[in-house]
């Protein structure tokens, strides 16, 4: 792979801190220290401003423009539009002046500097120290976002100087912000500056869409307020002479109108919790959601801050507060990929919160139900029935304007369907397949039909389609294409077959059977003898390329290749027929999975952030311990050690709740798409123990893995599942060697 | 096919001819009414203005601008910036009043109205009769372009009125054209008005080139000069009575400085010859050009017109009066194509001048010669080596900024290696080898052989390309380009073997033997059994398309059908495997040319203009009569009869140079890709008689074709040929049976 950590982070249990001011990878620290709270994401910049790398950056989820510019193409089926999620006004504009001198800590000598994120109660924290006014101080800014009330917004900054200093601080919410460099994007529509109260409203250019700001600052001792608007901010100034300790707390609430039902007018104003108030509720909420989350490793005390890490910002991304909510591949913690939610979230975020929040769960699903208009409005695009899922979306509709993906793609529609089975199967709710599964099951799989082909062969399948692998630009019968398809066929027929009268569905005669027929006369490509899955339809006969000779620097290849030249060799960006053996793992004998993998991973260079948590956990399962541990590494702490050198542009969210499956579907030997859960643990030799909890149809599983022994308890009904190889009927706690 | 003609004009030997004024048809006209010289096209526009559909178009070879907009990608070997030929500036803007009246036929009642182009002097003449001031006025408008000083333009307006009218005729040169509908194309340099003469200078945006015109004016009795200059036009106001007829004529010099090199200083006045000794050596020139080149048909008075039509415009638009110059796609009638040279040059239009004008086949090789740089560049942003000629071009550099036709498309270069040899065998031209050839041919094997690959299966060829046939977009082994690929390298080999000693050429060691190899192992897809080639690996097993039974509506498929409907069928767009069988005729024998005629045919939707004539071709070599003629009925009056709907942008300049392919080629059975030439006449029954002439290593070869008997004279040498199936020393006039 040759990635290589990039550490400067301290290693802590329950916190991420950086000790001394690490300039040059401020922005890295920027998107590492983000908080958020699904509604909103606030990257970890320094609101007073800096001289350093810097994307200032808050996201609301749902808030987005559509492009400034349309794609020029006469070709039917190519999306001319596509949209983004904009940076939004700045809740949190501080300017701060010491005897009349701008604080910038890019410039000034800092005696002392700390960031910490609290992941017990989502507080940051930025401390630092200097020389001024003849004497020492010192500066702590904190914030953080409710979780209970994810309108709620906190910001404290405190200030300890040994010497009188005249301070001025700016407090105020902004709405002259940048994305992708370029001001302008926010249209003021109200602004007040009355005493410590103030409020802005401001609007999108392009999708009549409302972010409305009102603050309330508070502060201890003497101070002058002055109030402050201009054509794009709303604040108040407070003027004070510091000797000794001085605090200011500012509550913002943020609200997002993403209608535009409000017209633009304040719908209340600042928090009335107080900080302290809302800051022990957040310590509560995480209390609870360590409790049921955590995963406990011991010895190996960077992987266990790696993965705390990743959990936290799943729970800071997404957990389910909103139906309309998805998890863009950043979350709310950067530019990079506009936001969007792509097929990952069903394929790769959805087991995480399956095990963990069934509710959550469900909504992420409902993402899917409540943009099935859009879906087959697309289908519609690229003169096909039922619905076809975007490549990549924030509202539903298609944001991809590269054809080769937006219309080769089908991952995002066949990940639906997967999801929808996965999601029962984990939960065992099967209202949720008569109220919304089988209605998206019926409409993919209607895609799914009109899509596929009978080849002159008589083979039914997918011509013309780009896999998950994205290094084969247009192939035919993609195996993890096809195969996906035929289950989805025949997930859809069985469901009709079990639940079909419960439905009010208008089904043609003949659909089924169609349906049937297809899965069927699905061609998979195969070879008994070697075992392995053809990637597609002539891969094997493809030029081969050696990945470990490919010099390092000519990565990532898509800067450093032609185009064209990346796609006609047997090199792949990312796990495909790998991928299906992990979705798929019961439908695969051992024998299968090992040559396969065998044969793919050598072709791997995993330029997709999500890959080397599917070959690790394949390589759990056939005992290569090496490649698992290996390819572990990376995952968990792909963005504390910046791995890929670009944390800088955001988290690589949707890949860190690769992590999670990494652990516990890896290391755990957790498979969930049979009927019967499989629990297979093994331990990397390097750790002592690790422990996590699964919700599971209405009960709660307890695995604790130590050497030579793994602890498996029950906390509800006995359930039948396959633990160690061995069908068991599990209640209480039982000891299974390994 | 389901094309149909859309006749209008009337059917001349030697002339086209619209009686009455087909205002709906207007901009079709202006291109079938083009006039040029190679240097400079003039559409058929009514120079004084007419309210009907208009394409005001006046374009010069070379003359052209980078593309405004950048392609946004990041990815590598795409053209981020095109080119495309410039409408310039008007030479014959004209304005006519009529008792202070504009003068408009789009808008007034004519008494009569003619457009006529006659093929034996390039004059065009537009006349028209109206009421006017009490009484009848009738107006002709004549111009012409000079063949023998391509910088000379005429325009002559006679005005002949029953009844005295105040007339003011303005006639000036104007920058303030538009370009794809858009203007402020031309930035003016220098303008002059004095007396009867005027100049005009202007520059481009983007490339630095400049357009300078003179013109000077003369009129027939008395009349008032008024010199008139604006910001972007100079010219003359004449102002006068008219009561009998009253002439004006205007000389046009138009200089076209490609380089910039004039600093944009005018290079001279008006031309000095006068408008009825320009028009007398235009008249000597083709009665020369008729003498050689006129095909004779006898019994089809339609046809005889259409390809008199397009050996016309055939020699308008390119007779190797300048090295630099290619022949667009359009030729210079209109702005569709962008005016870019495409692979048709080397393909289509070569056999025309190597057997009418070698000379001029020889300039157009020089132009890939000239270019040979920017194709090694072309090459190196590929990540390959050699020289790799662009897909559309006006300057060499590619222009075509979608990825999978400039990045995936071998033809151009595989069809220059094609022409050079095709030049060498019908002149004979070894020094051409010598001097330019060779170092083209190692160039383009040097590409062919980094491009190319082995498969996983050790077969060598081409992966991820796009043959001729646009319809398959990114296919392994494509048919036509590995045995493109293949006949290259074979004659490089062979002709640095015969000739390298002649050469200063680097050829590294073994690198003949590579290309040598490289031939030796290229992978042709065959199928013995059924005398069938593959167009491309797995073509046969794609889905099948009943092309006979998509709707009529549904075409042109690019507009109709998702882009990736297209691809993901065994519906093919143009010839692709017979294209080969057409340029390589030698190697196939019958019996393969009719199991894949027959095979093929059927798949084929034609879309592309050069499609019909080459199935005509091979029809008549099946002797599939009704085949050959249906689809040459579509080739010699393509633009003539609108048949493509689409002539108004232009006339399918290329395409008619198809037209001539399918006479010679089809009926006159004649193929030049071995070593001796091979004639074999055949005569569809509707004609009584068909002739043409044929230029061959120094010979005039005359070739007339009746019912029953073809006589074939030689000019020149005793040579051997295939004639009527059998080898002959041909000498002197000779009859055959047919």
């Amino acid at each position: 792979m040759g990635k290589r950590a990039d550490k400067y982070l301290e290693t802590d249990a329950w916190s991420i801190v950086e000790r001394g001011f690490h300039k040059e990878k401020n922005a890295v620290s920027e998107s590492i220290f983000s908080i958020g709270n699904e509604y909103c994401g606030l990257r970890g910049y320094a609101e007073e401003g800096a001289t350093a790398p810097s994307l200032q950056g808050c996201y609301f989820n749902g808030i987005y423009e559509w492009s400034e510019k349309e794609t020029e193409t006469a070709y039917r089926g190519i999306i001319k539009r596509g949209h983004y999620m904009v940076n939004a006004a700045d809740p949190i504009k501080t300017e701060i002046f010491l005897d009349g001198e701008r604080l910038d800590t890019g410039k000034c000598a800092l005696l002392s500097f700390e960031r910490r994120l609290d992941l017990r109660s989502g507080l940051y924290v930025r401390s630092f120290a200097l020389n001024a006014g003849g004497g020492q101080v010192k500066f702590t800014f904190s914030r953080f976002l409710s979780m209970n009330d994810p309108r709620s917004l906190y910001q404290r900054i405190e200030i300890e100087s040994s010497c009188p200093v005249a301070v001025e601080i700016y407090l105020g919410m902004d709405l002259a912000t940048k994305h992708w460099g370029k001001a302008g994007r926010w249209t003021k529509v109200s602004s007040r500056a009355e005493g410590l109260r103030a409020s802005l409203v401001g609007r999108t250019q392009s999708t009549g869409q409302y972010l409305a700001y009102a603050q309330e600052v508070e502060g201890t001792g003497a101070f002058e307020a002055l109030p402050a608007e201009d054509a794009h901010a709303a604040g108040v100034r407070i003027r004070t002479a510091v000797a000794g300790k001085f605090t200011l707390t500012k509550r913002i609430a943020c609200y997002a109108d993403k209608t535009g039902e409000t017209g633009g007018t304040m719908p209340g104003g600042a928090p009335q919790k107080s900080y302290e108030e809302a800051l022990a509720d957040n310590i509560a909420y995480y209390e609870k959601f360590w409790a049921e989350r955590d995963i406990a490793i011991e010895g190996d005390d960077e992987n266990l801050q790696g993965i705390r890490f990743c959990i936290f910002q799943l729970g800071q991304t997404y957990h389910g507060a909103f139906p309309t909510d998805n998890i863009g591949a950043k979350g709310l913690t950067g530019e990079a990929y506009s936001g969007h939610a792509f097929w990952d979230t069903e394929t790769y975020c959805l087991p995480y919160y399956l095990f963990n929040d069934p509710a959550a769960a469900r909504d992420l699903l409902l993402f899917r139900y409540h943009t099935l208009a859009q879906a087959k409005e697309r289908a519609k695009m690229l003169d096909c029935k039922g619905a076809c899922y975007p490549i990549a979306t924030l509202n539903g509709n298609e944001a991809c304007d590269l054809w080769q993906h937006a219309s080769l793609q089908f991952q995002p529609s066949t990940g639906v369907a997967y999801g929808i089975r996965h999601y029962v199967n984990v939960t065992g709710d099967e209202d949720f397949l008569v109220d919304y599964g089988m209605e998206m099951l019926l409409e993919i799989s209607r895609f799914l039909l009109s899509r596929g082909e009978y080849g002159a062969d008589g083979r039914f399948g997918y011509f013309c389609v780009m896999g998950p692998d994205e290094f084969q630009m247009m192939v035919n019968h993609n195996c993890y294409t096809n195969y996906m398809a035929k289950k989805t066929f025949e997930y859809t027929v069985e469901c009709f077959e079990r639940l079909g009268g419960k439905v009010r569905l208008d089904v043609a005669e003949g659909e089924l059977a169609a349906f049937r027929e297809c899965a069927e006369k699905m061609y998979i490509p195969y070879d008994e003898e070697s075992k392995l899955f053809e990637q597609h339809d002539g891969f094997f006969r493809l030029p081969h390329v050696e990945v470990k000779d490919i010099p390092a620097e000519d990565f990532p290849l898509y800067h450093h290749w032609s185009y064209d030249r990346i796609y006609r060799n047997d090199m792949i960006k990312q796990p495909d027929v790998l991928m299906l053996m992990l979705l798929h793992a019961g439908d695969f004998t051992l024998e299968q999975k090992r040559a396969n993998y065998e044969y793919y991973e050598p072709r791997c260079i995993h330029e997709s952030s999500l890959s080397p948590s599917v070959h690790s956990i394949l390589a759990s399962e056939l005992k290569k311990e090496d490649d698992a541990l290996k390819f572990f590494g990376f995952a968990a702490r792909l963005d504390l050690d910046d791995y890929n050198r670009n944390t800088s542009e955001g988290l690589h969210t949707t890949s860190i709740a690769a992590a999670w499956l990494n652990i516990v579907y890896g290391f755990g030997g957790v498979r969930s798409d049979e009927r019967e859960l499989v629990i297979a643990p093994s331990i990397p030799s390097i750790w002592r123990r690790y422990a996590f909890k699964l919700q599971y149809r209405g009960r709660i599983i307890s695995v604790d893995v130590q050497r030579g022994k793994a602890t498996v308890s029950v906390c509800g009904e006995p359930l039948w599942a396959v633990v160690c190889g061995k069908r068991e009927r599990l209640a209480g706690t039982r000891e299974f060697e390994l």
